[in-house]
């Protein structure tokens, strides 16, 4: 902590400085909205609504904060999940995940902060119901 | 998904209803604030503030989103975690959480709504940087 006087910290006037470690996937900040349809063979066809909101906290923290809502076009709530993303400066990263159903995930891949590209890999998965923990083998191309 | 009418979904004039499983828990919903000191052999003793937040999103989910920040006097961030509370009607309780230094963890546990006491025990912690996983003997009381 700095031995600076303890003047109220105002709301800053200009936007936070990026970490320098966030600063490669500045262009994820911010919040995306989508739609789309899923389907799978046990369960009905379904449309959604997707937003995503990535957000980081100043130059100090490598983090960049993640959050994932899911919707019907009822705007009745589906999937949610939030988390962290910590790119690093070797262009490795990886990305700690909690999901509403019970989920908790570690990830861990590579950025192409030029051709805007991130590959990820499931290392972890715990399950909160079923207590097990496993490497799981999905990919997953963030573009 | 329901076969009701494509109407646009309005912003709701009254609070959303609680899923049975989340009512128990409703006390916890909403923003909570304090603030601390911390120690530990290796490091600086520290001031912190702490917001936490507690949110659901209607009947139909049996979840409670969560976020915890903390910051220094100065408003500098500190630690930060998000996630899921996830209560059973039979009194046990998941919870999920992602946290800003790269750990994903699962807590089980158990809750008393009258005294309102949530007990809670790590059952996997993965890390992200270190690609392990461990089941911790950690246990929190949530009062």
């Amino acid at each position: 902590m700095d031995g600076e006087k303890a003047t109220p910290a105002a709301a800053p006037a200009t936007p936070l400085a990026l970490h320098p470690a966030v600063a490669p996937l500045s262009y994820l900040l911010g919040t995306l909205r989508g739609q789309g349809e899923g389907g799978y063979p046990t369960i009905n066809h379904f449309s959604y609504a997707e937003e995503l909101h990535f957000s980081h906290s100043g130059k100090k923290k490598p983090v960049i904060g993640y959050s994932e809502n899911m919707e019907t076009w009822l705007r009745e709530p589906m999937h949610a999940e939030s988390g962290y993303w910590r790119p690093k400066p070797d262009g490795t990263i990886e990305v700690v995940i909690a999901q509403s159903t019970g989920l908790a995930e570690v990830q861990k891949g590579t950025y192409n902060a030029e051709e805007k590209v991130i590959m990820l890999k499931s290392e972890i998965v715990g399950n909160a119901s079923k207590v097990l923990h496993y490497v799981a083998s999905q990919n997953y191309l963030v573009q």
